[in-house]
């Protein structure tokens, strides 16, 4: 296998423009950034691990679009323009002890992960390469202006719950890769090997939505999280999640239901929003060709009863609608 | 084992004061950070895998201690202040699988962590705790006043090399923990498994340092680096080179001087300046505590013949020197 140093610029040096905002690139102890004036900085860290978040027989494109991808989400959430990615990854020796395998592998994964920068305008700024079990760490850092980012805490009674795109895809297509499905033109394959961040839907968001998360957990997990750090409750109108294409034939009715509430890995946005201001951001979504969906409200906490076609997302616990997690939505292990 | 969110509220509340830079902290989807006015930001991501970086039986407060301490280093061969970390880790489950030895490990383990954030003024803002095989990515920024950095690309024709304190206990220790030394007061031993970086001296030599980086691959290899990226070659005195305390007792004069030369992992600074700079550069570095000693000059590509008690640092390929490297200072499969 070829040195850290040769290995990075053999793979991995990105085309495209120089960036202005790069003082100083790879191949220093450090990369040397100019943040812009008037900006917050939004950083993220996220952990893919062979086997745990991805086949480990997954084509290595997927793996390196799908690493970039989720951690890019994270600034998607926070309404944040994506700027820099660093990529810290650990390669197993076995599997790359055949130099024309290890070749194709690091091509491939090479050309997802950079195909991904050139599509967020992330630009691969530094790194580390090791040996290990196959895994990657992807750093991103956006910016936002300041004051400007969307939080998971400004949900206020009386807003609209909605979601961007269709839930539940991420779930399905887990479970038509373990029935054996290799097509990725599939699209429930598509929306679990290569999702796409919702960058601009984060951005256009900005001044409308009052809390934004993105969906990695699970709707209802993820209701939680915005639960809590807003202080509200929610009641959740189950039948208008929007479900993924593909998903019922797939899966049926029921277990389709259950992916689009509790499977992981849409990586769609969970927003709150005042109902008035719904309808702009539907309309500004839709110039994105994507969805908006309103799929409950906010609540005082304990203010919830159960009715017709809804599940009472405030009932309790969390752990509470674990029964709804599809097994083919949960892999052993992973604690993401 | 806990879950992730509560496992990182458990473990890595890190206590002190609240950092006025950081608009949102661990618990979003990203963290929001507020940049000086008239700084770059220096970053930098290592990964420490257990087996490759560190020995699977290391104390779980030296796992911790050193994972940062590692990454905190490139910053400190930047000359910059460190503000910031995040923490992706990956824990072997069945390792995890007894909760009170995760309790213990992790206990440990956190201490070691945030007891280097204290120490090197990082606060920790996010991460991501995934499972897997052990390993710890980390993530450091710090920032350092616009062009001010330390580069390596900055060494010219008559400098002085030179390095911060002495070298070969990275190599030494990890010798010493593989004949079962286990007594980690060995200073050896402290070299290898609590190394601690240099950012006062970094940022002591802004100004003076005309390039600089870390000696983490061993002092010949590292040599190398600079050299590319300088485009000088570099006549080292091999007798200059300061011996880590105890290390010439504990592996002979041979081994001793082949680890100060080619092991890794001690993580001193690398230097270059102009002769009329040393003497305050050795000052100011005396005030804190730490040696600077003068080990070679730079010269024009292709000027050096060897001389009596000096290495040719400049003869040919670099891998030529990997004839030096004693086996006790390579793990198998690190790339680092």
């Amino acid at each position: 296998m070829l040195a850290e140093f040769d290995l990075i610029r053999h793979y991995f040096t990105a085309p495209g423009a120089a960036d202005s905002r790069v003082a100083l690139g790879i191949g220093d102890d450090a990369t040397l950034l100019v943040p812009r004036a008037g900006h917050e900085l939004a950083v993220s860290v996220d952990t893919s691990v062979t086997n745990v978040h991805f086949p480990d027989d997954a084509p290595a494109s997927a793996v390196g679009h799908r690493a970039l991808a989720v951690a890019v989400s994270d600034l998607a959430a926070m309404g944040a323009r994506a700027r820099w990615c660093w990529m810290a990854l650990t390669l197993d020796a076995r599997r790359f002890a055949d130099e024309d395998a290890a070749d194709a592998w690091l091509s491939g994964y090479a050309q997802g992960f950079l195909g991904g920068c050139a599509a967020y305008d992330s630009t691969l700024v530094g790194g580390d390469v090791t040996s290990g079990t196959l895994a990657i760490s992807v750093t991103v850092m956006g910016d936002v202006p300041t004051g400007q980012a969307l939080k998971r805490s400004g949900a206020v009674v009386g807003d609209v719950v909605a979601v961007t795109g269709a839930l539940g895809g991420g779930a399905g297509g887990l479970e038509l890769w373990q029935r054996g499905e290799r097509d990725l033109s599939h699209p429930l394959l598509r929306r679990y090997l290569l999702p796409e961040p919702r960058l601009e839907a984060g951005m256009a968001l900005r001044g409308l939505a009052t809390s934004a998360m993105d969906i990695s957990d699970g709707l209802l997990a993820d209701l939680g999280h915005i639960r809590r750090a807003s202080n509200v409750d929610v009641q959740l109108d189950a039948d208008a999640v929007p479900l993924a294409e593909g998903l019922t034939a797939a899966l049926g009715a029921d277990a389709a239901r259950r992916a689009a509430l509790s499977g992981g890995d849409d990586y769609e946005l969970l927003i709150t929003i005042a109902p008035e201001n719904f309808a702009r951001a539907q309309a500004a979504l839709d110039a994105q060709g994507l969805a908006l969906s309103a799929v409950g409200r906010c609540v005082a906490p304990g203010a919830v009863s159960s009715g017709d076609g809804s599940v009472d997302a405030a009932a309790g616990d969390y752990h509470g609608w674990q029964h709804f997690a599809p097994a083919s939505a949960t892999v052993p292990g992973d604690s993401r």
